[in-house]
């Protein structure tokens, strides 16, 4: 099994606050207190690409061979489904509470977030201080718009 | 006469569904439709560029030599007249009605559309499911961005 | 002293309508204007990066030597103090009227800005023709969106 | 038939002299100048892509549906027999003599080239200057490598 | 231990033949090969960065938390080392044979270099053709310079 | 006068060892060094284009107005010649041994270089052991092509 972890180049925004690094530190970490056998899995960062019509071969290019593709997102499963690959659903658990953005909601409010995530990955956002960074990215001037940071942002 | 195809980088956005080839088959049967003989055009895709202010340079480097320009965009209009071309409006038909913001709205909504765009063009979108892109690309995972794909989305 | 000109590759959007050599001239004037002695500053226009992560080494690339930074936007402090750099806020004079924000806006509506420049800078955008310029790219033909221009605009 | 103008983003090399602009009026010159049909073309330039893994996807996004490919660039060859295109060579008519590398090479000393290219082509890269333009890229100050220009030069 | 896959965006180079996803693969077939448990070992890959200056902190935001590196490029040894990385060598085995380079020379000219990997990695190679894709890269017409492809080719 | 650091996100190579920041140091030393009132020039970092054509235009964004370019660069001299400016030689003072080209040479054989170069630039060189890093970048592995870092390398 292959796991692609996309947008790789971003971290530091609020929808997508940490590292590619970060990300796999953490994935690796959740599949360990899963007791899954980490063997079982490539993880594999992937940058996004320049143009959507190269993002299926950018994804090809950058990964083992695979067969079929399992994605929630609308685009990725048009654009694979327009390369001619089998895409499929992952049945979601519990989404309402389950997923990043509620988690990144409860962090931002200082709320309850550790029940939500394994203990190890927990600490680990604790220690590189990411819960902290993510209240630092939601806090703007507003009197202007932000200038300095990365290339396309909107 | 040279028609730019403009963000020819760009496909499978909302507002931007079709690839430049696409756009280039397209216009080709919509002027073929219209009895234009297609000599009378060169259609050339151009990408956006790096920077707003590298946009005339790369606009000229892509295409035949010209003397006027023909924009209804502010953005485009305002770089060209910085650079000293003359600029000149394009007199729109029936702008509410034949508008793509309105053939892709209907296309959604599985409205009527085919009654806006000529019939090759309605047999060539259907041909390639353009209208199941459309469509597709509007279904979104709310819970959660998407993240796959262009560089530089916002 | 250095001072960096972020983004300076964009131009030509409302909320940063001039060019990098445009906003040199401007803080050199307004220096000038308020009798700083312009030995005491160097000017580095420099580009967004193409990730968050990279904009940190980018801004040491492009300028010369420095321990302290100076700014109050929320991401540009996050991403120095996770490179160790001690960060200091700018104290602001009068933020609800001297904000580019407002005079952006009052030249949009064709209102009073000139008393919130310097004479010499209010001269300067004058004669490019900046407060036309900000009023065309307010103007956009809204049954379509813009699509010409830069890479990664949202 | 689809004519792709490759590295439509080059120009002033001296392998790559000309726009893709400058190339597309050479090319429907000399079509022209054949007595072949223009109807019969579909002149495309597409930009070099970021990976040689993206190009093949590049191509079939900025042109119109195609089935064969005929090109005699062993890269080009390779990489759409991998996405599993039929590839053709292209047969070449007295391939010493014209030869783009013998033409710039004769530019270069002054020779005779008009005899290489149909006279339409020959008035059109006179009008522009452009065999100036390849003796003065030719020209470089010897003690020192070129800096100015493009992104990615060798 | 993490392995970095550097310059991920290339292949289909004469000294760069692979993808990322394909040297993934032989990498893991030959730790496999060689015995070692695949659990000691993180494989990702980074893509090259605009800039050598960036360098750093893009393999630092691809990858888990690392303290030393370990490397015989003298580029990456110095970019780290400015970066106040610890930085050592890595011990080659019979470095005249066991090179990269030496095993391309041997498949390019129908040498024998299945005795200079292991046969899981030499199968792999047989199947996805890398053999003669390097052999038809090495093929060009040297009449002419290669034009479509990657940006920033040399 | 204002002084453009072309191929700004270029260091870390031969031809270009030093960052922007580090040649703007040296520079605004050397004038200091040569008696030249600083307030005489404007430093302005400018990074290389996406393509030849936009260089001008890239120049021209980064910089405050100017009317005539001073250059030795053929390339620079022909795409501001063809953007209708005027384009002046720099007269060279005893160009075999005041250039860069020997300067490096010299550092890289231990030679005697600081006699070329004024007493503060040396300095600043020695402190940040910039011909140390020359002689670093000097060294390859030859038996393997070096892989990490910029973008576009050849």
């Amino acid at each position: 099994m292959i796991v692609v972890i996309g947008s790789a180049e971003k971290s530091h925004e609020l929808n997508n606050p940490f590292t590619a690094g970060e990300r796999i530190e953490m994935i690796r970490q959740a599949l360990r207190a899963a007791g899954v056998d980490p063997l079982c899995c490539v993880l594999v960062p992937v940058p996004d690409a320049e143009a959507h019509t190269a993002w299926v071969s950018q994804v090809v290019a950058y990964t083992p061979r695979f067969d079929i593709v399992y994605t929630n997102q609308a685009l990725t499963r048009r654009l694979f489904l327009e390369a001619e690959y089998e895409v499929r659903e992952i049945p979601l658990y519990m989404r309402a509470e389950y997923s990043a953005t509620e988690i990144r909601r409860r962090m931002l409010e200082n709320g309850d977030w550790n029940s939500l995530v394994p203990k190890e990955v927990y600490d680990f956002i604790r220690e590189i201080k990411g819960d902290e960074r993510i209240r630092d990215l939601a806090k703007t001037d507003n009197a202007e718009g932000e200038q300095g940071g990365r290339k396309g942002r909107s």
